[in-house]
């Protein structure tokens, strides 16, 4: 499934709800998604984190969405190489964020 | 860009720095960047917004990978409507978090 497709599913999915709540409003449920995918971090089977990294991936699409935001586009910035070091892997340096 | 091969990406800019870092370590990372995105949405540029936006998905296509959850497969939850009401357009109370 491409980038763009699951945002539109999300959109179609969740936007009359969520742009009615606002980027604020949306944004703490987006929080609590991150703090339930913590937890299955620390805790959780791999059926757990699936499911928690869906939910958080689905909660930033719907923020890009009320935000008018394209993911697929947005991440292009990756596309050729760490936006940091400019390589296809990685040199930064390990106490940097990257 | 499909969602696997973004994620594939990710993995060989990022992987065996973040796998060394483990997923604890690297969700601080990720926090750091939610925490940049929150400040983007209450006052960025549409071009703040969209880095953001792509460098929360990039932490977070990171961390899928040292967990070994690949995200398109993840993600199907959502493909025949919404996990709380299983309604392609999301028909839970707003009070509910979908």
């Amino acid at each position: 499934m491409r980038i763009r497709e699951f945002q539109d599913v999300i959109d179609r999915m969740y936007s009359a709800k969520d742009r009615k709540r606002g980027s604020a409003g949306t944004f703490l449920w987006f929080m609590e998604e991150v703090g339930e995918l913590a937890g299955a971090l620390a805790n959780g089977s791999h059926a757990d984190k699936e499911g928690e990294f869906a939910d958080v991936f689905a909660w930033l699409a719907t923020i890009a969405n009320v935000e008018g935001v394209d993911l697929e586009k947005a991440v292009a910035k990756y596309a050729e190489g760490c936006p940091g070091c400019g390589k296809l892997v990685c040199v930064c340096g390990d106490e940097e964020k990257p």
